[in-house]
């Protein structure tokens, strides 16, 4: 699998189990957490720096004022003297203990993660069905409109409206032909497709797909250049009325408040897919929505990246604008809940303590590999 | 020791010895590359990603029409696969392996690397002499006053001219005491003194620091705030006259330039430091220096951080302004050659082929060890 940038089949993540002293329902709590698919596993850094920060900590000092974990003191206590800046791996490696602790907490309150966040940061709002997307429509060598066709048409079948292909990967005119085609099996409903550049394009290429693209009033165009060149998407923004989106490569509060500042984006328009499983986790997705609210960009303007079960409790609990769903691809971490159903677009949160991890079989054996024996 | 921000007694960093098979003068060529201080050891992203993808690649693809290894080709190789955006550790990972490839490039040439460098990229030019001063001026819990003009007339003995200090880690009082300490030992000559807050200031106090050093005339005044934090750069600079120094905390071109577009840098004031040991390497150095040439800057506006003879290899070879040094301190990866003269702040560039780390004998030994038996 690829996409116009890079080739999938090395991809590798890390996975944490938190084991802690709390019992619930005669069960011990334990957290789990994961990477997102694309940064790749971060064992030397998690073994190295971060986990050895935590366990070296007294533990009083990583609990709030009721003894529970607190996701902010893990986070500042695994990342002591880190310098500031460079956010890459570290930041994705902090992100998959920090998926673990936000999981843990859940579990030791005995609330399903969307509902804690909505108890917590939402006034106790939430949003029973969450918009889902999948995250998927990539090349096919030799049937490229064959292969892509059906991969759409098995999302339609599964229940989604809104589907995302790949462009960048091919020539212009070949990517037209395959955008068509799917506009095909999609009635022709132009918002219901996104389309995925993957930070490919430089500033001409970017606005020669801008051009051809506008007229078919696209869910949105994502990730057009690179997730630093903000003066490309400013100049890319100001010669395209179309939607853009943005985020998955920003690994950082810093690196999307940037991205607002200079990047030219449209707070009532564009959409940020920052992902709580790649950049320092939930806990710095949080604050970065936060920190995005006085700039102008709502809750709905947020569709986290990753296709994992974090981003829907996340978009549920605090009534984001949906999130990415990964019902074919990046197995087994990828994807909700077995069977889960989606219908037009939308599905169901899940009414179990913690992130869910619980509902999903081929994760949950592999996670309970790790406290066995 | 620490700085205003992080505590260095747990750094750690990462070796690398590559072994060619040309042979000069009957030895073996072997390319030494380390990761600069900082930024922790990578053992776990060089192991599992860098090296293998240039193991697996055919030799060929990797070398110039010489036949010499090709660092932008090793780069292009040892990151592909890796998504754009995220430079972090990965940054550094790949800076360890670029800097032990141009050695053994320029081992295998029989030239210093600042000769390489003269002859491929600055028409034979070079400055025989590089001016260093000295990264330092730390907190001495207890004897602020006294272990800190202890240090620093250590560098003026030692032949330093321009000095620098840390602040932010105390009060702004107590810091001016500090600073004023220092000035009586420099003769009260403000332009021979830098100091650095590592990022630490908000606007607020990066502000109050302003008012209150201004009046000095400092060499410049370092990473006075979070260097992803554009914004405040570009208000403290509307409000200081002095000049300012960033970059070591920029680990990729995409980061520096933004700084240079949107952080009110000012071009014939402010010093750039981005680290050839950090940031993808001296590959990714050498590119962004051309790339913010249109903006404005001048190679004289470079001053490498890290105080490796990597850095006064560069400043040398490109006729950069000159580079950090650390006679005291990182060892025994900072510093430049063992017994090297400093004169007024001036050293002279070494003769030997590569970097010179066979001068440096520590480091040396360390090396060796890596590639027998």
């Amino acid at each position: 699998m690829r996409n116009a940038v890079i080739d999938f089949s090395k991809m590798t993540t890390s996975i944490v189990a938190l084991v802690t002293d709390q019992v619930r329902n005669g069960e011990t709590v334990i957290g789990y957490g994961f990477g997102s698919n694309g940064r790749y596993a971060q064992g030397g850094i998690l073994r190295e720096r971060l986990i050895p920060r935590i366990l070296e900590t007294p533990p009083k000092e990583l609990l709030d004022d009721r003894d529970i974990l607190d996701p902010l003191k893990v986070q500042t206590t695994m990342l002591a003297n880190e310098k500031p800046g460079g956010h890459g791996d570290r930041a994705v490696a902090a992100a998959v203990i920090d998926m673990a602790v936000w999981d843990a907490v859940a579990k030791i309150e005995e609330k399903p993660l969307w509902r804690l966040l909505s108890d917590k940061f939402n006034n106790g709002k939430f949003d029973e069905e969450v918009l889902v997307y999948p995250g998927g429509g990539y090349y096919y060598d030799g049937r490229e409109i064959d292969g892509l066709c059906e991969e759409m048409q098995r999302y339609l079948d599964l229940g989604y409206r809104i589907v995302k292909m790949k462009i960048g990967g091919a020539s212009l005119s070949k990517d037209m032909a395959r955008i068509e085609a799917v506009l095909k099996i999609l009635g022709d409903k132009g918002e219901n497709l996104a389309v995925d550049a993957n930070g490919k394009f430089g500033l001409a290429e970017a606005l020669e797909y801008a051009k051809e693209i506008e007229p078919l009033g696209l869910a949105w165009y994502e990730e057009p250049g690179d997730p630093l060149d903000y003066e490309l998407h400013r100049k890319l923004i100001s010669q395209y009325d179309g939607a853009v989106a943005i985020g998955e490569n920003s690994l950082s509060h810093q690196d999307v408040v940037n991205f607002a500042l200079y990047g030219g984006l449209r707070p009532n328009l564009d959409w940020i897919q920052m992902d709580p499983a790649l950049g320092y986790g939930l806990t710095e997705y949080l604050h970065t929505i936060n920190i995005l609210k006085p700039l102008g960009w709502a809750k709905k303007r947020h569709v986290p990246h990753g296709g994992h079960q974090l981003g829907m409790n996340v978009a549920a609990g605090l009534q984001l604008g949906g999130t990415e769903s990964y019902p074919l691809v990046f197995k087994p971490f990828g994807g909700l809940a077995d069977n889960v159903l989606i219908e037009n677009g939308l599905t169901k949160v899940p009414e179990v303590p913690g992130i869910g991890i619980e509902l999903k079989s081929e994760i949950f054996s592999l996670f309970s590999s790790l406290t066995q024996g």
